[in-house]
């Protein structure tokens, strides 16, 4: 089976240029089939404020009302994916920038209102990727660059958690590829002591998530991120990567970082 | 030779919902292979007023700081693309949305400053279309729909006319398509008397152009549209047609509105 490799980025890549510029020679040289996958960061929050729209938040999730989701789309969808396209493409990944509108890539289901009305959010489930379409742009040359927008099919687009695509995606592919999946965040891995960067560990099992959520290693939003992580081993990826994207190579080939494995 | 449609569609479909909902309906219903290229609208405008960055045109074209740029690659991109998009996967056409940076697909060069400076504007020539790649999505059962912004290979974003890409797209589909050229505008063609919306010039072979200058039929901005024409015919498009939008199937299969042929 052939190697597939996705990534994710979030805002503290894409907010700094100069990271951005580098993980993206890194990402470029980064040898086999790849898709990358990235989040928003500040300029959405900034652009909001500049149209006088208040960033909505509830437990660290944004609430995306209408107007906030015409500003991600722009965001999102325009200035960052097609920015990050040119910039790929000038250094010679032949990237094609895409929603999950785009090619029925991503299906997604508006969030049902609870407690919460999230407003225009989308969820994934297994079926919500079409792993057939991306395949079909690999097999063109193309690098495809996710962005965090998907669609319910039925014309409302949505604002969909960025790390959940990446999985979803990560999950769906790995029907057609040996998958590995990259999670680029803040630090270096999972640390034993968060304030000591020398701390990460180097590779978590299954049987061994529970030990470590019980003597407090993993705590607060690592709890959901490595769950995701294992969820989406469970369902046919062959491992999971955490680290700093400044060693991205590295990063996905273990040698740095937190590996997650089955 | 497989047939190949590529339509342009301008702020008077775009700006209007119910014109758009039944244009993208007519479009989904429209047989064969087909590409669809749009231009801006009021919205850019409006977005960058909102902001505080005035329009600035000459002669008519807008003249694109980097400012501008930004909200163009936000607004066209962004906002308007990927509604299109969702709204034509809703109504069952399978559509991706590009600009030309994705897959490299239209490679522009910066518009020299002469007299004046146009700022990020992309102009475009014989080489600037890869059709092999938007063949390749045509294969994939993809319908491409192309906003009016291209890039220079080397990072840069630049806004290019809309009208411009469309020919571009259609001479260099050309090679590998039986190709028509269908520009959708606010009149029902081109009319021998501009306040008769009756008086619809049927048909203008390539020989007959001077003579409809030379009497009026054709003034204005009408000149480059139907020069752009004819030089596309030239260069291997079958036919070219311009009407209303509001009329589509019959507009594409020359029942409608002015078709021009060599």
């Amino acid at each position: 089976m052939k190697q597939l490799t996705i990534i994710k980025i979030g805002g503290n890549v894409i907010d700094n240029s100069e990271n951005l510029h580098q993980f993206l020679l890194d990402f470029t040289a980064l040898p086999g089939e790849k898709i990358l996958v990235h989040g928003g960061g500040k300029i959405a929050t900034e652009l909001g404020e500049s149209l006088g729209i208040e960033a909505k938040m509830f437990e660290g999730r944004r609430i995306t009302d209408i107007e906030t989701l015409r500003v991600v789309t722009m965001v999102y969808a325009g200035l960052i994916n097609k920015n990050m396209v040119a910039q790929l493409q000038a250094k010679g990944s032949n990237a094609i920038g895409l929603t999950g509108a785009d090619g029925n890539i991503i299906k997604a289901k508006k969030r049902p209102v609870k407690e919460i009305d999230y407003g225009f959010v989308g969820d994934l489930d297994d079926n919500s990727v079409s792993a057939a379409t991306l395949d079909s742009l690999l097999k063109a040359g193309l690098v495809p660059v996710l962005c965090a927008i998907t669609h319910d099919g039925d014309t409302q687009l949505l604002n969909t958690n960025a790390d959940t695509i990446a999985s979803s995606v990560a999950v769906a592919m790995s029907s057609l590829y040996e998958t590995r999946l990259v999670y680029c965040f803040e630090k270096k891995g999972v640390l034993k002591d968060v304030n000591d960067d020398a701390s990460v560990v180097r590779e978590i099992k299954v049987e061994e998530f529970d030990d470590l959520k019980a003597d407090g290693t993993v705590q607060g939003g690592m709890i959901p991120k490595l769950h995701n992580a294992f969820e989406a081993i469970k369902k046919g990826v062959s491992a999971v990567y955490i680290g700093k994207a400044d060693e991205l190579n590295e990063l996905a080939n273990g040698t740095f970082g937190t590996k997650m494995l089955g």
